[in-house]
Parts: C-alpha cells; sequence; structure tokens
C-alpha cells in the first residue's frame, strides 16, 4: 500500500508559495472555529519513515496555524509513574481539551511498530495491540474526538538518501540517533509491520493518509489540505442533540432482571455482624500489607439505591487500614475541565498506582445508569458504553488492577424509610436532597438500567457482585469479603 | 516546649466513651458545612515522634469524619516527575480542593527535619527550609486555606515502651522499619531540631498543636476538638467580599513610571530584521539543543498591551525550534478546577520538568494586573502577591529554571490602529473582543499596574525585560536575543 507514495510528487517553489497563503488562512479559520465551538478535540498522529519529514512538516503546521491551541507530545521513555500504570494511562494524561488540538509523535502505533521491528513481541501481541489501539480510537470518535493519522513515507532508496544528507548538515545531526541508522538496516521490516498495522487500521472514522515524504513542497501541501478538508468537514456538522433517551434495550424487554433473583432478607444478627466484621477487616489488611499486592494495583466500585449505605460500606473497608493506604474519589457531576474529555477521562485521572486502593464512590457507570435514565446522553452513547467500559476494565486488570465491583440493593419500602429517617437526623440531613426524592419516582427506569448494566457489564475479568442490602450488617460483610477474595484470587492466579 | 507534652494526661474510657459521640456528630457537621461553603481548604499536617499516635489518630479521624472528603498523602520518595521538578511542586500537585481537607504525611516539615537529623545538610540549609514552609503557608492562609500543624509527642522512655510494643504486636510489626529504630538513637537529635523547627514556625494564622501521644483517649480527643473549634471558627467568618479595588500603591504615587523610559520609535528595517532574527533563531536552536540544558527548564512569561504583538513574538520564537522541545500554554480565565485553589497553583501544574521550554501567553501576573485593576481580588490579596510572586520565581530559579519575563509595551495610538486593522482582516477578527475596547478605557490604570509591577517583580533572578514593540520588528528580535543572553548566563553560572 505504500507504492503510491514512491511515485515522486513534486510541487515547485512558485506553485508552492502560490497555494500557501489561502490554506494558512483557511487553517488558521478552522483553527478559531474549533476554539469557539469547543465541541471535540483533534488529534493527530505522526508515524512513518525516519527522515521523511514528519518533525518538519508539525514545525510548519505549528507556524501555519496559531501554535497556543497545537500541543506536540513525543512518547518516548514511559516515566515511573507511567509505568506504574496501565499503558494506556500516558495518553490519558495528554489528550487535548475540547477545541484543541493535539499532536501525538511516538504514539500507540510507534510503540507496537517499534517492538515487533525489534522482535520484542510477536505476531499475536501486535494484533492485540492492534486491536486495542482500534477500540481506543473508535471511543475517542465517538466521543466525538477528530483523529488523523500520517503515515510519512520513503522508499528504501530515498531514506538512505535523505539520512546521509541529514547526517552532513550540522544542524540536523544531533537528530540522528544509532537507532534510527539500525532502522535503515531493518527497513524492510518496519515497512512489513507499518503495512500490516495500516491496513487493519483504516477505517472511515479515522482513516490512514500515507504522505509521499521526498519533496517538502508537496507533503506539507497535502497535509495541511487533508487537515483542512477534515476539519471543515466536522466543523459543518450540525451539534450532536443531546435527547430524552431512556430507550429499552430490545434484548432486556422479555428477560428477567437479575436483581429479581436477590433475596433481600438475608440479614445478620448484631453479635454474627461484629465478629464477621472484625474477621474480615483484618484479612483484608493483612491481604494489602502482603508482599504480592506490590504487583497489583486494587480499586472498587460501588454503585447502588439512593440510600442503601454505600457510605456505610466504605467507612467498614476503610476501618480495617491505615489512611494511607487507601484513596476515596466520589463522582459528582464532571466539572468544566472534565467536560471537555471523553467521560472515562476523569476516571483514568485517578487510577491508582501498583500498590495502591482506590474506592470510588460511584462510578463511570454513571453513564449507563443516571445519564441513561436522565437523558444526559443519547441513546447511542450509552449503548455503546457497555462495550467502552468492558474494554476500559480489561485494561486495568491487564495491567493487574484487581477490580471489584458492587450494586448495593434495596427495595423501595426500606429506601422511603431511611429517606425519612435521614431528614430527621441532623448530621444526615446533607445526605437528602430534592434529587434523592426525585429519582425515586423513576424507580422501574433505574431498575431496568441496572439489570442492563450487570447483564452486559459483568465479566469474567471484573465481575459485578450484588449485594442484598436491606441488611446494613449483611451487606458490609458481603461486601468485604467478596473484596477479600478477589485479592487471594488475583494472588493465585499469579502464580 | 515539649516538656508539657510529657505530663502523661490520660483519660479513661468511660469518660472518652461519653465524649465521643458529641465530637464526632459536631465534626460530621463542620465537615459538611466546609463543603457546601467550599470556601477553603483544609491543610492537616502530621509531624512527631515515631510511634506517638500519628497514623491511629489519622485513621481515627477517617473513621468519625466522612472519609469521602479527607485525602490522606504520604510524601515519601519522590517520583522521578517530581524529582525534575522545583520540589514544592510535589506539595501543590497534592493540594486538596476547596471544600475538602488534605491530610499530610511526610511533608516539608518531615523532609527537612529528617534531613538535618541524618546530618543531610546544616543549620544554615534548615533555616532556608524553614522560611520556605513558612512563606508556602503564609500565602496558602491568605489564599483562605485552613492550616493544622500537630507535633505528636513522646518522651524518650515512653518512645522506647511504644516501639517495643508494636514489635511484639504482629499486627503492627510490619510498620518498624530499620529507619525508625534508628530513629529512637537519635531521639535526641530529632527532638532537639524539631524544636527549633516548631518554634520558628508557629504563627498566628497556622500555629503548632503539641500533643502528648501516650494514651490514645486523650490524643484523639485533643486533636479533635481541636479541628472542631479551628474549623468552626472559620467557617463563622464572614465570606470575604471582593471590592472594587484598583487603590494606587502609595509608593508609586510620586514616582516615575518605568515605562516613561521606553523609546518606542526603536524600529528595524525589514532587511536588518530578517538577518538578525534568522541568526537569534539559530543561536536559539543551538542553545536549547545543548546538553547543558539538560540541568534547566526554560520558562518565558509574556505579558504586554491588548494588540502589542505577543502572538507574533511567540510564533517567532517558536518558528527556531521543533515543536516537540516546546509547549505554549494560553492563559486565560480560570476554569471550575482551577478556581477552588490558590491562584498560582494552575501555573505550577503547567512548570515544565527540566529540560523543556514552556511559553505562557499571558501569567501569573494576571492577579496584579487584571485582576487588579477589574477589581476581582481585594487590594490586600494583589499587594501581597508581589512577594508570593517572587517567592514563586524564586523557587523556580533555585531549581534551575530559567525564568525570562516580557512585558511587550506600545503606545495608544498604536493599539488604535491595530484594533482597526484586526477588525478588518477575516481571519484575525477573532482577536478583537469588546473586552479589548473596555480594557482600553482602563489604559491609565492599566499602565500605573505595571509600573508597580515592574517596580516590584523585577528580581535579579528574574528581572522583567521592557520590550518596545511599536516596531514588530524591533520588539521580536529583542525578545529572541533576550532568551538567548537569559540562557547563556545561566550555563555561565553553572561552571
Amino acid at each position: 500500500m505504500f507504492e503510491s507514495a514512491e511515485i515522486g510528487h513534486a510541487i515547485d517553489d512558485r506553485e508552492y508559495d502560490k497555494q500557501v497563503p489561502a490554506l494558512r488562512e483557511a487553517l488558521l479559520d478552522v483553527q478559531y472555529e474549533l476554539k469557539q465551538q469547543q465541541r471535540f478535540q483533534v488529534i493527530v498522529l505522526i508515524n512513518g519513515i525516519e527522515g521523511a519529514g514528519k518533525g518538519e512538516t508539525v514545525k510548519l503546521l505549528n507556524e501555519w496555524m496559531d501554535p497556543r491551541l497545537i500541543e506536540v507530545r513525543t512518547f518516548d521513555r514511559p516515566s515511573d509513574e507511567e509505568l506504574a500504570h496501565p499503558p494506556a494511562w500516558r495518553y490519558w494524561r495528554q489528550l487535548p481539551a475540547k477545541g484543541r488540538m493535539g499532536v501525538f509523535f511516538g504514539n500507540w502505533y510507534s510503540q507496537m511498530i517499534q517492538n515487533r521491528v525489534h522482535g520484542k513481541i510477536k505476531d499475536a501481541a501486535l494484533d492485540q495491540a492492534i486491536n486495542d489501539a482500534e477500540r481506543l480510537e473508535q471511543m475517542l470518535c465517538d466521543e466525538g474526538a477528530l483523529i488523523f493519522k500520517f503515515w510519512f513515507h520513503l522508499s528504501r532508496k530515498q531514506m538512505k538518501k535523505r539520512l546521509k544528507a541529514l547526517e552532513d548538515d550540522p544542524l540536523h545531526s544531533w537528530r540522528i540517533s544509532p537507532l534510527d541508522w539500525q532502522q535503515s538496516k531493518t527497513y524492510n521490516r518496519f515497512v512489513r509491520f507499518g503495512e500490516r498495522v495500516l491496513r487493519r487500521t483504516s477505517r472511515d472514522y479515522a482513516p490512514w493518509h500515507v504522505i509521499e515524504g521526498v519533496d517538502a513542497n508537496y507533503r506539507s501541501l497535502a497535509v495541511g489540505n487533508i487537515l483542512l478538508e477534515g476539519l471543515r468537514a466536522a466543523l459543518a456538522q450540525p451539534a450532536q442533540t443531546v435527547h430524552q433517551a431512556m430507550a429499552p434495550l430490545g434484548a432486556s424487554l422479555d428477560k428477567r432482571n437479575l436483581l429479581d433473583a436477590l433475596d433481600l432478607s438475608l440479614a445478620l444478627d448484631k453479635d454474627d455482624y461484629k465478629q464477621r466484621l472484625v474477621e474480615e477487616q483484618a484479612r483484608l489488611a493483612t491481604l494489602l500489607r502482603d508482599k504480592r499486592m506490590r504487583r497489583h494495583a486494587l480499586v472498587a466500585a460501588f454503585e447502588g439505591n439512593d440510600a442503601a449505605g454505600k457510605g456505610g460500606a466504605i467507612r467498614r473497608v476503610c476501618a480495617a487500614l491505615d489512611p494511607r493506604q487507601y484513596h476515596i474519589v466520589p463522582i459528582a457531576a464532571p466539572s468544566e475541565d472534565e467536560r471537555v474529555q471523553p467521560y472515562l477521562w476523569r476516571f483514568w485521572r485517578q487510577i491508582p498506582p501498583r500498590g495502591q486502593f482506590t474506592i470510588f464512590d460511584r462510578t463511570w457507570y454513571g453513564r449507563v445508569l443516571v445519564e441513561r435514565v436522565e437523558g444526559f446522553c443519547s441513546q447511542s452513547d450509552w449503548m455503546r458504553a457497555y462495550g467502552e467500559i468492558n474494554d476500559f476494565e480489561e485494561q486495568l486488570t491487564d495491567a493487574g488492577v484487581i477490580v471489584v465491583k458492587f450494586w448495593l440493593a434495596i427495595d423501595q419500602h426500606t429506601q422511603l424509610e431511611r429517606f425519612k429517617a435521614r431528614e430527621k437526623t441532623p448530621f444526615k440531613r446533607y445526605k437528602i436532597t430534592e434529587d434523592d426524592w426525585r429519582n425515586r419516582e423513576k424507580w422501574p427506569a433505574y431498575r431496568e438500567a441496572v439489570g442492563d448494566m450487570v447483564d452486559r457489564t459483568s465479566t469474567e475479568i471484573a465481575p459485578w457482585t450484588l449485594i442484598e442490602a436491606n441488611d446494613k450488617h449483611w451487606a458490609r460483610v458481603k461486601v468485604l469479603r467478596t473484596l477479600n477474595d478477589a485479592i487471594e484470587a488475583a494472588f493465585k492466579r499469579d502464580k
């Protein structure tokens, strides 16, 4: 697929000088329009053959456009903080906000191709990396991001000539590292694996653009025009309207809701509770200070009906622990900085590094619960969220994060009793708001959303645990026991 | 000063159990009030003798209060990202937002005392660290933060007994590291230097509380009551009202404004400009890729009249560079996440690690410019900002960051011409807003603010460079030359 990029297109300087002013002005125009609309971000992935003009082209774009709205990132050697997190964390933390443009050198494609070329991974792992990249990009695009993927190409002969010229240029010689020269030897491998990657990852929503790198005028105009057209098309699309959603999932109409199977009468008497609670708390304390935890992080995700006792359960989990060992993240409506990012961004930010434990009080499942029921996002948004969330959790578990998810379930009668009690108790009055009463009216809608959620996101690697929470004692002990069992199971799998 | 903490106060369990329920409820109450008001954050510093109950007390506070609103942080060994930044960066990145509480173990006091005890620094460096801590705390408090400093104390005998008991307890033995035992040997030094630090850093706005650590009941109630009283007092204070400020600084009334001395007729003809620009750009490119840059970071701060040509100057700086070498941070009104932090927080976030170059398009000087003139902050706020900013920049330069600050000055007539031209040029129409016309009306007020700013923040380590910017050619070359000179001067100082 690279033959068409070895033809030797060239544009003479006169023609180039004629075209550039209008292109520049148009690019600036779309850039400011992007900023004004603040509806999506632009991600530009830069890949290809060494010496084919990657750096030069991006430098030129920064001259043509307003560099204050462009963030250029290079992903070289990961920092120790990055190494302690799942691999995608370093990309998430560098995502440009809506209205801005991020240019990624050394991105996921560079990593996978380099690894394959240098024999660090085999074909199966390359294909796995390809799949991961595709899912990431699809999700970003579904969230509105506009992705441009550029492959700068040179034939083997062209590359050798170019690298020789660069070597002789004192202003450029610093950029030719031994690795680059090595790459000249492995050109064939680089092209072979590059082609495999490009063929599999060129999609309508994020196609590859192969840029012939030999003539600077040609490649500059080509890249500029591709960006211009893509941006114009995206900016012209009507703003997505957010509808009152809550259409049921077809499949769930005639199937039993998993919540029906719960026996909410399960309970523990006080003595039994006290003893078991202390036992499980001691077990958790011991497990978390086990040396094997250094290879893992722990994420506990709490969801549940309002007044189901999430806060109380979280407190019982923490009671066993030194406060330096855990971090609680309460999730409310997203902040301004969070709203200009894909919805998973705010959770990626809070994923603990290896050895640490984070408790989410409400979670990324808000997308398929409150956002679905209240119509804060479109039906297609929450429908695709099931798969995106499964991907997200798979990335966590692949990196050694133990993910434990709880739904604390109570019945409507119990909720009413607890709401009333909260209104009466002075220091609990903060816990009950008008929203809570309003949500209660939507009980059936939430119930169906929970059923679908558990159905579609209870994976083997990150299963849901439904907690019968009418009895707080029972609920707290079951939460702790489940956490402990999950940690032990992870330790066993390590062997 | 620790004698009073070796008396042996004790509270029996019956008395303790009687007092705890009311204290808990009151603590929860103030905690929710803090969250509701979202007016300030609480920072709790935990220090003192090993084994005196630091961890246990914080654990208890997390049980008594709502742990979802508390962030416990331990500052152990810094990560490589932290090591590449000025020392305070790691604390800034962990500051709790307004409405929340942060508990800092291993904080700035722990670092300085440990370093002194183990002979890593001498008295002079300890005093320097004490001064740095004081300025940081004063600034945080002035920004509204409420700081509690606890020193948990034990006599030497009590400590030995306690450490022995902990060693024999299988549930606790994991926490006794060799270092802790070593500390038992160096108890005297620890107390001596601790006392020196406490004596010098106990201030009205952030006093030390020495807590007798031997009896758990006593120390728990003591800490709980101190927090409760402090929080209640702070919450009861009326919300700070922000006034229409713009009172002149007394000192500047009868002194010449430095801007008067500028010769705005300075200009370069086109040929001269082209040649010098290319020369300075090449010089910058060479300097930034010099190996000596690995020991430094570079920060270029751009301020100036509206339409003075900041954007154009920044573009000429970048034109010389690979876009992977710099990062431009445009500063606009603070976002929601930024508004719940001290005003310097958003700039600390963007300080580059060693080896990197960040350009701020408008800066932390907004505090003494737009915020002063428009009355977005109180007079006392912007008056104290001069000192705070000098401190901030000193911390940067101490860590090897080269700080170069530009004020681009034009006269009123030139500004008017440029505003008119912008309105006519299609792709520049985004650059001119109603705000710009409004700001223009306040020309004298801004002029005075700039005069005071330059006067008070042009330090030897981070001087202002006033740029005569009526002629864009002159301005751009002078900006580049100044940057280059500053880098060379830093390299020379390295020797």
